[in-house]
């Protein structure tokens, strides 16, 4: 496959045009696309033009394009990320169903958090989060517990730092956080009050596979002042059942 | 973008790599993607390897790989679609509570319906249904209430041919086709007694924008010989209330 000049391949410089489209900003015209993705004119018109050939872009009556359902077609037909998510459907709602705050699922993507699923009710508390969105692992309760029962290499790259705080209250002391850490391994959950906005309180407990490695993380997003025990229990409960319904599967 | 020998672009050539992976083939070798994409083995090797490197793909320990999460973040984080169906949850969920059966959300995607969402129980009957997967408009309920309500050129087209029968019930005569779906437009919904399963009866109301056109198709799948009333009583109630939210986002 031909590289550009400044050596990216075309691979590459199709991941950077799907990557100008964000959620808010979703339509662009071939020219802006371009300008974003740091590619020439001619050369962001004939990708968008192969792109929207294929179906992974739709245009629009006016000519601008938006990211195509081919494209989340393809990507979630055949994931196993979202089987977990599939998997843990019914159990995610009952813990919404209880606790009547924002319940969210997370896996490790490229050393942050990534949300794949996240029910929330009209009367719950502020959010930050979003589906597909991603938060960093040092301040996030999802994060903290995917760090926390994560790779031991994984742990020494993110206490090298940057930790880049979010709120006064995200830790971006690299003792303070390995101290976080541990404590979160003898509890078995995180609690995150104030780490990525001030008004909220995030707990969150691993799930884990057959093997006992941890795939995600299950959390709910609670008032900063709120009691977190009925949270905790429906979490926990809810990582056992989703567990088994994991190795029923297999 | 360089074409191959066979005219094809290089974008038409990832598309056929990620084709490859299915529900039921979540994992392959590059050797077994070149064989199925119709590539030559070192093209074949240098995609997977280009994919890897981006994060579209994701390798295995045993240097298999896999559809990478990184390819439904970018699907996902500003997909249009799924910001509907991020407003039709919460009446999803309680049409799902109130009639427990399978409770899904289709949009229209090359002449097929698309399944974007798929709630279930565990004593919920038989259903084909996945999410991320397809159903012809003229068998499912959910493509009959996209065809019926849909444009006159895609109605024209489908009533063309070949309509293929799913099962005995599947309608196969363009003139049956095209009085189901006047009967579809009358009622304001669909009932499909047996015409993907034989054991199933899905039933299907429209979703539709501001300005009245459709958008997507709300749908449950009941088993066949089960009263379709409470069904379509909650489904028309989902659907008012998706249509308000969707409003009250603009």
């Amino acid at each position: 496959m031909a590289n550009s000049p400044t050596g990216d391949s075309v691979t590459g410089r199709l991941v950077r045009v799907l990557e100008t489209f964000t959620p808010t900003r979703t339509v662009q015209s071939a020219a802006e696309i371009g300008r974003r993705a740091g590619l020439p004119r001619s050369t962001a018109h004939r990708i968008v033009g192969e792109l929207v050939e294929v179906g992974l872009l739709e245009r629009d009556d006016d000519h601008r394009v938006r990211i195509g359902m081919r494209l989340w077609e393809l990507a979630t037909r055949s994931s196993q990320a979202l089987r977990l998510r599939q998997a843990a459907m019914p159990f995610m709602e009952r813990v919404q169903a209880r606790v009547r705050e924002h319940t969210q699922l997370a896996i490790l993507e490229q050393e942050e958090a990534l949300f794949v699923e996240r029910l929330s009710v009209p009367t719950a508390g502020a959010n930050i989060t979003r589906i597909a969105g991603r938060l960093p692992l040092h301040a996030s309760s999802s994060g903290l517990v995917l760090l926390a029962f994560g790779e031991r290499e994984l742990q020494d790259r993110i206490l090298a730092g940057p930790l880049r705080p979010l709120t006064r209250q995200t830790i971006t002391d690299p003792a303070a956080l390995r101290r976080k850490l541990a404590e979160i391994r003898t509890l078995g959950h995180a609690v995150a009050p104030g780490s990525i906005e001030e008004v909220s309180t995030g707990v969150a407990v691993p799930i884990r596979d057959e093997t006992g490695a941890i795939i995600a993380a299950l959390s709910v997003v609670l008032p900063r002042d709120a009691a977190t025990d009925l949270a905790l229990v429906e979490l926990h409960r809810a990582a056992r059942d989703i567990e088994r319904a994991l190795r029923a599967q297999h």
